[in-house]
């Protein structure tokens, strides 16, 4: 009791905030508390009294202990400066040359560990550091004791310079005391305590789910895990705890959540690290989508606000509600930057017989036209332009049309062909201004969407038309429920094979599939799907129904999904829900470009935790007791 | 939003309670409000206005709509009663046999999920339920739809009749709907986000360590992932954060708490589900292990009182601090159930020479006698002593001997041949009674504490001194650093080689191995030990000296905890923690006697998920992929 009555921890955790006079009436209190023991030196606690982050200016004329890492040393002549750093701060030591503190620490690298008594000074005004809570004060040491010598570092720690990443995640535990990553860190753990804070104020529970479980059907690859007990059986970490919230509504559980690992056997990519990621996973029973939406709005967004460092965020209750077909024509993505003001238009029609003929026929072969405005590009270098096309057949396209209008004047070799009045038909329709321009892009519907999509980012960027300082939230409604697979030549589900599809039974019987919506939706920041969920197809019936147009029977769905369909027989409530992704949000939030800038222990992109080791042979008797053996690779000829 | 507004969601989640002043006010609002609503009949929820617990006379005379599970059907004469239930509570619903309602729900089994639309009214008083939140009222149906009709159950809900465990398993999502089981599994996440907001509240933050991640040495066996990048090497799933725990407070961060998934692959246990298991796993920089007690004595046991129903907890700061030796001493074990009043007392020096000449050649040997008082037994039956010294043969011992007092007058071989006054000396020094009796057990010190803390606890149970309803806590310290190994005839680590071996590198230069004691504590609740913890051995030269005792070189120590080895190096803090076992602390609280009372979907004890179907066989591609193939086992000849 006494150590905290002095250590003075926040109860919020995490760096000491508080106000002078706060800091004031404390530091009075500990000073008397002080008075009284101190008679006994021994009454001090063996490490710290402080923490290096607490002391201030009312802490002046007090004895204290701090302990931490010596981040740096500073020789100034006959007094030697030591910045004295622990999870909540860094405080300010000083030494004479030649005192016996300073044989004390003299030959000591940086980022070893000391404890330091002294006495809290005043600085001198003119070395008050106004940026560090500590700044206005020092510590002259009376005593100090190496509690752990560093050897010659591999790692800086001050100063955060670049080093290359298998060095950094060999030796994580110097990488996670540089001030950037351990900032992220701690905002990482505060931003998903904060979720859980919200989601239980929502009336939701966390559940914990199995993670050795059985293969789950989200389609990625399982990580096995072989079963000692049952010879030549495996368990699999789950993908995503899909079935089981979905059986915990079946089971008659009510708004569950979960911070939930999820585990992917997938080749690395830039926006999921090998191995496991978390997920915000949520499901309701006895509700529509708008409750989800309703419900899951203002949880994200407060998130958002509470850590978007001012950066505005859209509001709850005015996310933007998109059709996914909207999307599509709209910004060519379904998960379009809404921070992007460019809106794509189709003018297809307006190429019906134009003098441009390559585009009047592609629209005669079934084409689409789509256009991509540049607001005040037109005014710029045509230069622009022709970078754009360039860009456009690197990316496998054959090339981006376009009109630069400047001062009025559509300029370009669609302008020319296209012909005067329909060109200025075509400027009127589009809205646009005496010195933009705009861009075309032309192809089968998706093809055509997909360019112009990925041309409105381009052109945003280009121009910056992007005001990168907010977060500009959205939802997609309305997916398509099925999908035509070009390569197997056949539909598939487009999304989750467990939502439920728009019009029920009846539409499965009876409409062209690929025409079917299902109550499938996700949630969208800053051109980042953050979210996805679905109301589920809760009627066994329907299931059946559903894998049915993708070849499965229902034998096959009983095999595969047999908790789920066995349970969907006994009483199942309507139910839906999402799952967000904690490490996007942490990594949009943190402003980060890489997870792992925001994980803890990351893999490197091969998959290997250089720290622990892993992975790693196994002993022939571990193996020999789950009833596998290794097969080498054959070589390759 | 208006869902929201109409559902009243409670802010703690769970359950609706609000005082009847609340429940009024908030009642004259929704009322207000569905006047301006139901003009439109559309404008009600398609699934409910309320949850099945929400409604209260305050609410008679409005129109609602409900949605749950058919709970239990009643008819009687002209009216059918239907208690319809959902997470939040149940509800009943009357309809007349002959109206239309009745139906829609009239072949329908029981556990069927439905909608139903009425008007709520007073129940007379006769009628009236106080066990039942919404006892005072029933709602008069108007309308009624099957939201997923329920198959023959194989297994009741209502009524909770036993059932064989492999068909609860199998149809979990039933036997998580009854009343017990699904208090249990609500109360578990209450008490675990309640552990969570006190570490929180205590200044810990909680980190996610990975679950893909390299062998812990924590000694039981690893469940291992092959890597598919990398042929013939495994990843391990963690037995305990052990080793990252220690990496965060490397690395500068502080107070680290998290609720942790560990995994063992061991063979089935009564107090251990196959697979995996949840610590609340914490540590701390800069502490001793006061500091630690101190830290952890408040959060434990605040969540104890929090969920106890009004039974006793040890405050905190009261927590006795037993020394191991002492424990072993005078309860007989490292894990004592101090609701037994009973102390063990030494008495072999009582023997030495003793005219029974059994002990008095036993301690001549070296044995140890320990005595267990058993107060009032000997006004009893002589029978109760015999009993006693049966069972104790059956636990392998070769005996209980005994001395049971009537009315003053000692009785029983011992007595008789330990003589009068010898015997007078004993009684006097145990304190007994003129009506207690008193067990000895003789042996080694080791099997005579042993056998000793059995008795204590069979005595305490046939004599019924154990309070049943009372939470006990305290914690074991100073616990043994080394111990032999009759086995190996070598020392081994007694608990966990990464502790701090008291008296430090001098200790283990010169001191008998066996007598060095490290800072390592147990908490322990009612006879069960609910989290272990110690202050970690932060040097490199002690962690490779105390592994050296053991048998193991430098390399070895390198190899098998490379990565913290390797921190060590570079700036250690003293540090330490404790894990607390989730599960025993739920059973506890619960008052279940089976961790599948109190998991959601627990594998049975042959290690197999019956709902969900694993472990399985797996596909040929996945583990080519892999690079393991099966090898059946052998069949035995």
């Amino acid at each position: 009791m006494v150590f905290d009555l002095i250590m003075g921890w926040p109860a919020s955790g995490g760096l000491v905030e508080r106000s002078t006079r706060q800091a004031h009436s404390r530091a009075a209190t500990i000073c008397h508390f002080r008075k009284t023991i101190l008679k006994d030196q021994n009454a001090m606690h063996a490490y710290r009294t402080h923490t290096c982050g607490a002391l201030t200016i009312a802490d002046a004329g007090n004895e204290v202990r701090v302990s931490g890492w010596v981040h740096r040393k500073r020789d100034h002549g006959d007094l030697v400066f030591i910045d004295l750093r622990d999870h909540y701060g860094m405080v300010q030591i000083v030494t004479e040359v030649d005192g016996p503190v300073f044989q004390v620490i003299e030959g000591l690298r940086a980022e070893s560990v000391v404890t330091v008594t002294g006495k809290v000074v005043a600085r001198a005004k003119e070395a008050v550091n106004p940026n560090l809570p500590t700044g206005e004060i020092e510590i002259r040491a009376l005593d100090a004791a190496v509690l752990s010598a560093a050897a010659d570092l591999p790692l800086p720690v001050a100063g955060e310079q670049d080093y290359p990443e298998d060095i950094r995640l060999r030796y994580r535990f110097l990488d996670l005391r540089r001030e950037t990553l351990h900032a992220n860190i701690v905002k990482r753990t505060k931003i998903i305590s904060d979720m859980r804070r919200r989601m239980e104020g929502a009336g939701f529970t966390e559940y914990s789910t199995p993670i050795l479980t059985a293969s789950s059907p989200e389609g990625a690859r399982d990580f096995l895990v072989p079963s000692r007990i049952h010879p030549g059986k495996f368990y699999a970490l789950p993908q995503a705890p899909q079935q089981y919230k979905q059986l915990l509504m079946v089971a008659g559980f009510d708004r569950y959540f979960q911070i939930a690992p999820c585990f992917r056997d997938e080749d690395p990519r830039a926006d999921r690290l090998p191995g496991e990621f978390y997920q915000l996973d949520l499901e309701m029973s006895f509700v529509t989508q708008e409750d989800v939406w309703n419900t899951m709005e203002p949880v994200i967004a407060q998130v958002f606000e509470a850590f978007a460092d001012g950066k505005p965020v859209t509001p709850a209750g005015s996310f933007p509600r998109i059709p996914h077909a909207e999307a599509m024509l709209k910004y060519g993505s379904d998960k379009p930057d809404l921070r992007n003001p460019i809106i794509i238009q189709d003018v297809t029609d307006h190429f019906v017989g134009s003098g441009f003929g390559i585009f009047a026929s592609l629209v005669d072969g079934g084409a689409r036209i789509r256009a991509i405005p540049a607001p005040g590009a037109g005014a710029g270098s045509r230069k622009f332009f022709d970078d754009m096309n360039v860009w456009a057949r690197g990316e496998g396209y054959s090339g981006l049309g376009y009109i630069n209008i400047k001062d009025g004047v559509p300029g370009g070799p669609i302008a020319k062909n296209h012909g005067p009045e329909a060109t200025a038909r075509l400027i009127e329709a589009l809205g646009l201004g005496p010195n933009d321009g705009v861009f075309f892009a032309a192809g089968k519907e998706s093809q055509a969407a997909k360019l112009a999509g990925l041309a409105r980012i381009r052109v945003g960027e280009s121009l910056d038309l992007i005001d990168k300082d907010r977060f500009e939230l959205c939802w997609i409604v309305d997916f398509p429920f099925y999908e035509y697979d070009e390569d197997t030549k056949s539909i598939d589900f487009a999304h989750n094979p467990f939502s439920m599809p728009q019009g029920g039974l009846e539409a499965l019987e009876s409409q062209d599939p690929l025409t079917i919506n299902a109550y499938q939706y996700d949630m969208v920041c800053n051109g980042y799907e953050i979210a996805s969920g679905s109301i589920r197809n809760q009627s066994p019936d329907l299931m059946v129904k559903a894998f049915e147009l993708v070849g499965l029977s229902k034998a096959d769905v009983e095999e595969r999904f047999g908790g789920l369909y066995r349970a969907f027989q006994y009483g199942a409530p309507p139910h839906g829900g999402m799952a967000a992704g904690v490490d996007r949000i942490v990594m949009l939030l943190c402003g980060a470009q890489n997870l792992r800038e925001i994980t803890l222990f990351p893999m490197n992109q091969r998959a290997e935790d250089l720290l622990m080791g892993a992975p790693s042979a196994a002993e022939f008797k571990q193996l020999r007791e789950l009833h596998v053996r290794v097969v080498e690779p054959q070589a390759k000829n």
